[in-house]
C-alpha cells in the first residue's frame, strides 16, 4: 500500500531575520529533522513582525500543507505577536492558560512572574502546549500549526517533545556521489538522460566552491530504497564512463 | 523630501535547502546587504526545482516589492531551470544569448563548450547580464527580477555587480543596546511603553541563550538617527532604572 505524503511548511516570524542581524539557524535544522522522519518540507516563508502578514501567511500555509511550524515571536516583549496571530486566523479567542502559568512558576516565583512575563502564558483555546524544558515557557500546537521559540536551543528541545505527534511518512533514502575531479559541466547531458531513466528518484547535482575550485555532488532521493541504489549505481557508472 | 522607501524580497530556488542538505547562507547575507544599502527586505520564500511553484513564488514577490532578489538553479544541470521559470513568469522567449557565450568562452575552451555548459548562456530575451568574475556564467536582471548563482561566493560577486544598478534607499540606523545581565522578562511593559512613546523607530528585543544563560539586546532601528539616538537614549535610561 503507498503511504501517504506528509508535506510541511516553515514560518520564520521576524524582523531580526530580515535585516541581516540574526542569521537564521532554525531553517536547516528543521529542515533536516524533518527529511529524517519522512515529513516533505515544500516550502519556507520569512516575514516582519506584522500582525497582517503573519496572518497572512499562516493561511495561506497552512491550508497548503499537513503541517505548518513557525518559529519566532512567542517571547514576552511587545514585539512577539505569534500567539495572538494564531488565535485571529483560527478565529479562537486567547487568554491566559492556566497549565502554561504553572510551567512559567516553575521557573518564576511570584513576584517575578510580571506582567511581562505572563504575556508567554497567553495561549489560544483549543491549543496543546509543547513543553521547553529549558525556559519553560512553552509552545503550542492548534490543529495543524505548532509555534516554536525562536531561540534555536528552545526550538530544537520543543520540535523533539511534538515530534512524536506528528504522523511521519516514508523514509526518504539519500544517496551522495561525489565526484572528484569531475565538475558538473562534464556530465550534464548524460545526467539529464539518467534522470529520465530514473523517473521514480530525484537526481540533483550541487556544485560548492571551496578553495578556489569546483567540485560537485550528485545526490539520488526517493522513498524505494532499491530504486535509489539503482540510480545510484548508474550514476557512479557514468562517471566512471566519464574520466575514462 | 521624504525618499520613497525601496522594498525587497528574496526567493531561494532548491531542494537541497528544503531537505537540509544544504544549509541557506544566501539569506543573512543578502539581508545585512540590502539593509546597508537602504532597502527593506520584506519577505523571503525557499521553493522545490518545481517549475508551477517556482512560477508563482516568482510573480507572487516581483509584482508586490521593489526588487525580487532569486538565488539558484542557474547551473548546468537539467534541474536547473530558474531563467525558463522567469522567461516563462515575464511570458518572453528564452534561448542563447551572444555576450553569455563569450563570458562562457572565456571560461571554456570550445570542445569544452558542450551541450550542458551552453544551457548556461540560456538567457531570457529583455533581460541584462550580471557578471561572474569566478566562474563566467553569468547572472541576470529582467525588469525588477534579479537572477543569481546559489554557490554563496558566486552569489556574492553578482550581487556586487548588480547593486550599482539598484535604487537606494535612505540608510536605516541601528543602535543595538546590550541589556547586560537584564533579562527581557524585567523589561517587557517599560519597554512596551517606551515603544509607544518612540513611535517613529521600530524597537525589538532579541533575546538569545549561551553557556546555560540567557542574554538579550535590544535594536532601535529607523530612517531619523536623532530619533534613533532619542530612542537608543530613552532605553539605556529605562536599563539604568531597572537594574537600580
Amino acid at each position: 500500500m503507498e503511504q501517504a505524503v506528509i508535506t510541511a511548511a516553515i514560518l520564520v516570524i521576524g524582523d531580526e531575520i530580515l535585516v541581516g542581524r540574526t542569521k537564521d539557524k532554525n531553517i536547516g535544522y528543521i529542515a533536516e529533522y524533518l527529511t529524517n522522519i519522512g515529513i516533505d518540507l515544500r516550502e519556507v516563508r520569512i516575514v516582519p513582525d506584522v500582525k497582517e502578514r503573519i496572518i497572512e501567511a499562516l493561511d495561506a500555509l497552512r491550508k497548503t500543507y499537513t503541517y505548518l511550524f513557525t518559529t519566532g515571536g512567542i517571547g514576552p516583549t511587545h514585539d512577539d505577536i505569534t500567539a495572538d496571530c494564531v488565535a485571529h486566523a483560527f478565529n479562537v479567542p486567547i487568554d491566559e492558560n492556566e497549565q502554561a502559568l504553572l510551567m512559567l512558576r516553575e521557573r518564576y516565583a511570584e513576584p517575578d512572574l510580571n506582567e511581562g512575563r505572563r504575556r508567554m502564558a497567553r495561549i489560544p483555546h483549543g491549543a496543546t502546549l509543547i513543553n521547553n524544558p529549558i525556559s519553560k515557557a512553552p509552545g503550542f500546537r492548534i490543529e495543524n500549526v505548532i509555534v516554536m521559540a525562536g531561540v534555536p536551543h528552545i526550538m530544537q528541545v520543543m520540535l523533539d517533545d511534538v515530534a512524536p505527534t506528528l504522523r511521519m511518512g516514508q523514509r526518504i533514502h539519500v544517496a551522495t556521489i561525489d565526484c572528484g575531479a569531475i565538475t558538473e559541466g562534464l556530465y550534464t547531458t548524460a545526467l539529464a538522460a539518467l534522470a529520465q531513466q530514473h523517473p521514480d528518484v530525484g537526481i540533483g547535482s550541487y556544485p560548492s566552491f571551496h578553495q578556489g575550485g569546483f567540485r560537485s555532488q550528485i545526490v539520488v532521493r526517493g522513498r524505494d530504497e532499491g530504486k535509489v541504489l539503482a540510480a545510484k549505481l548508474a550514476v557512479e557508472e557514468m562517471l566512471s564512463i566519464i574520466s575514462g
